[in-house]
């Protein structure tokens, strides 16, 4: 039963196997992008590998190509210039079809293993994906290297490691000899066969195109399902990196390629529904709108859709030990990647009537300048500014901000800086904006893109109490508290549990809201509107596979 | 952390989680309803307590009670005159939820060891209990009191003990520390909350309502969640019971009863879409029509959606060693409970130019008529044939009968017996009817009770065939192949692989295809139309929880 690529990587499976059950800190794929741990000149061939790929047509055969899609345009300025085949459903489907009976007889063992090769050899490829990911998403290179490969990759090998958490309980096969009383016991054996769903879709998103495509990716496939990679059309390249190296293992391992294929489409079409409504798609894992996501929880019923949609992410501000710690965090989680991460805050509850700091109290006007100050002394040099921010994705982010602007007193403008390598880059700082508690139109809604709102409340009490409401009914990913006070630490820990949100309490250091580190952190928990279901858990692999089981009577 | 409930059943427990790891034999509520067993006295206890419930209100105390509901009639003739609470619902949701905070925050091992409470107390009330399915469902004594009692009990128990697998692997916290080169590590300590969905609505149905209901009621109250158990207008008094003993052991325990409640209603009316509909209703467990199963799948979007409901079981005839033993087996299958079994076979397929069997060739109208005569002989004496058939559950069944008679060739014809001590009761035989394989718009449907179809094909591989696009176009729960040839099993297993169908092989002893024992059969698969979940598995429970963390700095 077992696979040779199963056996490679067992130790690092083993690995992993711990560490989702500690849940303590660890990882697989080094972040740091130092030649000391990937190698001398890794940078460099990266870099030239991701250069090879510009202005030609990406190198991969699918079935059904007809033509060539593909109009990538850099956020920093630099259209791509790659193709890539434009294939038919159809026939598509079909060369599926035929891939798919070998693969589902491979079992778990094969399933995982060549998934576990995939990871592995991706990881190799990071230097080259990080340019993919920067010039797709607009992440700057440090984040594009850390989010795009490393971390993406720990997220697959993280719902690998869940998959097979559940696979392996499955017996293979028992003995079943039930007592008769004085007559002979029957006998049987009974064999437990693992079926996979059927075909995956795992539809990609153009900011996280790998963190968040990787945990539905890697669970259907360590899961035995065939998978079509649909990305979005402006980020395309690293997911098509993606699906080159899966097809690459595949082949070397024997399996047909077609097991794991990439279908690229232009921006406007209607390819993600068409491929979301064939019968043969049993799974689906999609990140973006919530209209989107609603879209496909509502028409897509042959299919377990695992969706993450919009959310109103918040922090209570009610009381600060170290409010310049506070304000150089919240800064930072505001700024990076110009807040275009699912993650990011937006609506920061101040106490009208001020709050309780070390140096005294403070109003809340205070509080806002504090928070305002905190941003501007983070970017205030623009060369290391757009390191953080990186580029504006696209135009919407701008748009939102100027119409953010309206809303309300401005506390801190959006600039907009040049960037020194990348004069054609869009690039934004964040916004914040006064709003009154009461103004709920305005802030209960997600405003994607660096734009803050600090609110002023009536006090804490009312900042929970709109916490709660925003996130049991618009969605949240991440809660943020900052408090010295346990019993507001344990009423936003009752509300965060309540409304089904990650809480992050009092961060003045190097860790963020916005930031989850796999293994240890869930992202989304499936208990409110910006997700159903959380990256990873039990419950995101479990039903990607059923158990089909044969019996018969044995004399022994 | 613990509680005393959790500890009390931890041994009962653990050994249940030995039993779905392995899954070979084992029970932990025996089977036999002997006096050596349950003890002396404990038949005519239960005998006199069922009886003590009839033509009265049941005893129990609902909120928002307005008036009473129940009108069951007994399968054998007696009408129960037993009255339930019949509840405003807005006045019931608004008592679960204030019973639900301190039910939410007991956590994991008091969700366990409550709900391992109730189970081993149903236990002990089973000769009541079989009373009570008996007159509901229209089963013999012994099914009533072994489908009935112990073995739903142990489905029970087997969803507790997955829930509990599931649930006692998230770590309840984790300290993370992350280094960061010659700089201090970052640390921090995460808090892991098991959080419940919200409420869980179960559908009772009428011929299993333990069997089936028991469950999605435990996996629901094993990870926290508050249960409304729907029984079937018919079937009331086995879950009422049920829900009296449930409301006991959580008031003993300290908990509002109100975690478990009853919503009896009239037949006919809307009060199932009503509870489906509701906000708060996160989890629904439903065994039932076709219809009615997918309406709640497409409507019920808030929910969770579990649903077990209409198939065609096939058995596919190829060759016998013992055809006798095939008869014998089959014949029982047919009979038992009247074929209204979920599980019960109704179409089988012989190859019309007849089978090898060892006793030489056999024409196709030999094997049928060995089926026929195998039924006969079984339900030869009227006094014995009563306690395998039990009585009609109602007059659809009669009717199906009737019509199903026309469609063919009548091989065996369905006899109305007289029950010796119900005379009220409808007693019918198992209907054998000869179709043509190209018959298939009359047998490629559910007729629910004792109607088999004998269908000639052109062979096996079209039996086969058959079988294949019957499982997954129109579902099922039940495949069974008798074949003496080792190609014909391995393409049996692949067409039941391929279909998402347990396969029974060559049972001619005294297992039948229509018997799924806890902890070692999975009943369902989720793979074909006849049920999207298993009972019970991973998936079956995974998701009827979530995990929502805080996480902070820590020093140390």
């Amino acid at each position: 039963m077992s696979h040779p690529l199963f056996e490679r990587h067992k130790p690092l499976l083993d690995q992993a196997l711990a560490a989702i059950a500690a849940r303590g800190y660890w990882s697989a794929f080094p972040e740091s992008p130092s030649p000391k741990v990937y190698g001398e000149g890794a940078a460099e061939a990266g870099k030239a590998a991701f250069d090879a790929l510009l202005n030609k047509p990406f190198p991969m055969q699918l079935p059904g190509s007809q033509g060539t899609v593909g109009a990538e345009m850099s956020p920093y300025g630099i259209p791509l210039g790659i193709s890539y085949p434009k294939v038919d459903l159809d026939q598509l489907f079909a060369a599926i079809a035929r891939a798919e009976p070998a693969w589902r007889k491979a079992g778990p063992e094969a399933w995982v293993g060549v998934a576990l090769e995939i990871l592995t050899r991706i990881n190799k490829r990071s230097f080259e994906l990080a340019h993919a990911v920067m010039h797709t998403t607009g992440q700057a290179f440090v984040m594009s290297f850390q989010a795009g490969c490393p971390h993406a990759q720990d997220r697959g090998l993280e719902a690998i490691a869940y998959a097979w958490d559940e696979l392996r309980r499955i017996p293979a096969k028992a003995y079943w000899e039930k007592p008769q009383g004085k007559n002979e016991p029957l006998k049987m054996e009974k064999h437990y066969r693992i079926v996979p769903r059927g075909i995956a879709l795992v539809i990609g998103c153009n900011t996280f195109p790998t963190w968040n495509g990787y945990p539905g990716m890697f669970a259907s496939l360590a899961t035995g399902n065939a998978v079509i990679v649909k990305p979005h059309p402006n980020a395309i390249l690293p997911l098509a990196i993606t699906v080159q190296v899966a097809r690459e293992v595949l082949a070397e391992a024997g399996f047909d390629p077609n097991i794991v294929t990439l279908v690229a489409h232009a921006a406007g079409d209607d390819t993600a529904q068409k491929l979301s409504l064939r019968p043969e798609v049993k799974l689906i894992d999609f990140t973006g709108s919530t209209a989107n996501g609603e879209w496909l929880e509502k028409n897509a019923r042959q299919a377990q859709v695992y969706t993450e949609k919009a959310g109103v992410n918040q922090i209570v501000v009610d009381s600060a030990a170290d409010l310049k710690g506070v304000a150089r965090n919240v800064a930072f989680s505001l700024a990076l990647y110009t807040g275009q991460m699912c993650t990011a805050p937006q609506n920061i509850y101040v106490p009208r009537d001020g709050i309780a700091t070390a140096e005294g109290h403070l109003s809340f006007d205070q509080v806002a300048q504090a928070l305002a100050e905190g941003v501007q002394k983070l970017l205030g040099d623009p060369a290391r500014a757009v390191e953080i921010l990186g580029a504006v994705v696209n135009d919407g982010v701008a748009r939102r901000i100027d119409a953010a602007r309206a809303l309300g007193p401005v506390v801190l403008d959006s600039q907009t800086l040049a960037h020194p390598q990348f004069p054609q880059a869009t690039i934004r700082t964040p916004l914040l904006v006064k709003l009154e508690a009461k103004d709920d139109a305005k802030y209960l809604k997600e405003w994607f893109g660096p734009i803050g709102f600090v609110i002023a409340t009536d006090g804490t009490a009312q900042s929970l109490d709109i916490a709660r409401r925003a996130a049991k009914e618009h969605g949240a990913l991440t809660l943020a508290v900052y408090s010295t006070d346990p019993k507001v630490i344990a009423d936003a820990i009752a509300v965060a549990e309540d409304a089904g949100v990650a809480l992050s309490i009092n961060l003045t250091g190097a860790v963020f809201v916005n930031q989850s580190a796999a293994f240890s952190d869930f992202h989304g928990t499936g208990a409110n509107p910006a997700a159903n279901a959380s990256l990873t858990d039990a419950a995101f692999v479990a039903n990607r596979f059923r158990v089909v089981q044969h019996r018969m009577h044995v004399s022994a």
